[in-house]
């Protein structure tokens, strides 16, 4: 049997850490990545309410295909800021692309934001929003040991009626190919089967990760939501949710394989099954659902096997990581004593 | 309580006729939707490996965005060939745009394939493989009922390891909106939990449409195969499967709200969320997963409401029913005395 790896964290696969920067007074934060140098990269958006930067130089069919950090914010298209702070701060550190001699390094740094304008904090940052100071900030935090929960990117966030935040998890698959996901969870659609006692996600639990509260008690067929294609809709649209880009699921999912960047594209495709397991509704009109992949390059791929069927296997692990971040994200930010359950009335 | 409609077909939606067309010798057909004039569609293709016709005309940046007839096939390539029958069988009766006077009408017919050319059948066709005239008879054969299981497109089908087929199931959301879909599997991953006792999809399903067999009988962390990103892998190998366009789910979701093209793209993205939900690993390297969606346009949608709120609900019915028919898809399969469980080896 696969185990999660030692952490349990996106950071079990080398080369990867993560920091954290939260302003509690803004009920706000950013969250990034550090991937080391640059390493393939791509992404996959399939919200309708996206707010990204630094998407398009990932495509397949351009040049660079890489990263050297990925940022995700609350804050909506302010948060889109951190990425200036994460990017001058790297550079400072002469981390990105060399170009031209004498020129400062150039490190790529793609972002997504999800909207947490609306739940109580202190937003009157008129033209001073703290985005790009918290992704500074964040960067210095990284490290290879990080909260779950209600921090940074996910301070703010909402899971539908519950508290949303930031969960990981990894996967140890053998042979040096370690598969892990971050995520920072605010999306429309809820994290938990009606009846509210199980994760949508509890097929893919291991090691009571996320509860261990397992399938739901009583037989679905029997709860009046159990048909409802979105049996949340009146509490949120009350609640002022039902606007594009007032919701979002953020993914970055990486592993160690040595992955080219289209091999990394198709990884973060199938990574998003993870947030149609463990998210009901997904994707939706109002979310702003992105998903990341990365290459950490450490590990060789088995050249016994096709490469596609490695591609397969570990876009699979990939789903089933982000599935299970998802539910722990929930988890860890309903066990926050600070959490406010539902956003401001409007 | 939301409940199927009458048939618990996707023919419960106002407007829309099935029909397939079975070759048993060839192990292999071809099953049509046809839409009784142009009517909005648009379609998602996410699989690795897809087999495609008329996908372009429905982008929704393009002029037409309209089909008269969605055709699924077998064959791999050579089943495309079936939309030129249904084609030239609507295009007599008058079916089609009319660009120009004393021009024969010119019918949409947007097609997807899957690969069933290694199932056992009779393959050796040589330069007259039988799709066009499965075409034509699958037209010839549209009404409101039509068969589930191993039939019609269907008929050569897998499941992963399973026998797969042809499945539809549909929704009633009140106010005259009604969703439905209509699916063929031949997916790579399993639509069965690891034990083999449950179906993925088995919360969504509605009065014991596949078998009823609720949630997996025994805790799920308990088998070996929990944590395995695709189980399945060595035997699919073996059966030679594991290769780029060897596999595939076909989906078509259908509403009867008034929808545009652009808002029924979003409802084939939302659905697509179906098949993750309801096949593990989904979306791979080796599927060629792709989904049509279409309005009806028998109904006006509340205008109350925002149309965002609508298109989001109604894309949260498609995946419920596309989840929903891939599990009676392989169900009814499953109970069809004539299966092949397994393709021969090579």
């Amino acid at each position: 049997m696969f185990r999660p790896g030692t952490r349990n964290l996106i950071t079990d696969v080398p080369g990867f850490t993560v920091g954290h920067a939260t302003d509690d007074r803004v009920v706000s934060g950013v969250t990034v990545l550090v991937c080391g140098g640059g390493r393939p990269a791509a992404v996959d958006v399939r919200g309708g309410g996206p707010g990204t930067r630094e998407t398009d130089v990932l495509a397949p069919e351009n040049l660079v295909g890489r990263a050297h950090a990925i940022v995700l914010a609350g804050g909506s298209v302010f948060g889109l800021a951190a990425a200036d702070g994460v990017a001058a701060s790297l550079s400072v550190n002469d981390v990105g692309l060399k170009l031209t001699q004498g020129s400062p390094a150039i490190p790529i740094v793609p972002a997504a934001v999800l909207h947490d304008l609306a739940n109580g904090g202190d937003k009157a940052w008129g033209l001073d929003p703290p985005y790009r100071r918290l992704g500074v900030l964040a960067l210095q935090a990284a490290g290879q040991e990080f909260s779950l929960g209600s921090v940074g990117a996910g301070r703010g966030a909402m899971a539908g009626v519950n508290k949303g935040g930031i969960g990981s998890a990894s996967i140890d698959l053998g042979a040096g190919i370690v598969v892990g996901a971050l995520v920072a969870v605010n999306s429309i659609g809820s994290a938990m089967m009606p009846g509210g006692t199980a994760y949508w996600a509890w097929p893919f639990e291991l090691d009571a990760e996320f509860g261990g509260a397992g399938p739901p008690a009583a037989p679905l067929g029997a709860h009046p939501d159990n048909a409802d294609p979105a049996p949340d809709d009146s509490r949120l649209l009350a609640a002022g949710r039902m606007q594009p880009g007032a919701n979002t699921t953020l993914g970055v999912v990486a592993c160690s394989a040595e992955l080219t960047t289209v091999e990394c594209k198709r990884v973060a495709m199938m990574a998003q099954d993870g947030i149609a397991r463990a998210v009901r509704p997904a994707h939706t009109p109002f979310d702003g659902d992105t998903v990341f992949a990365l290459s950490g390059c450490s590990a060789a791929l088995d050249a016994n096997h096709r490469r596609a069927a490695h591609v397969g296997r570990i876009g699979s692990a990939a789903a089933d990581c982000l599935a299970r971040a998802i539910a722990r994200a929930v988890h860890h930010a309903g066990s926050n004593p600070t959490r406010s359950v539902e956003p401001p009335r409007r």
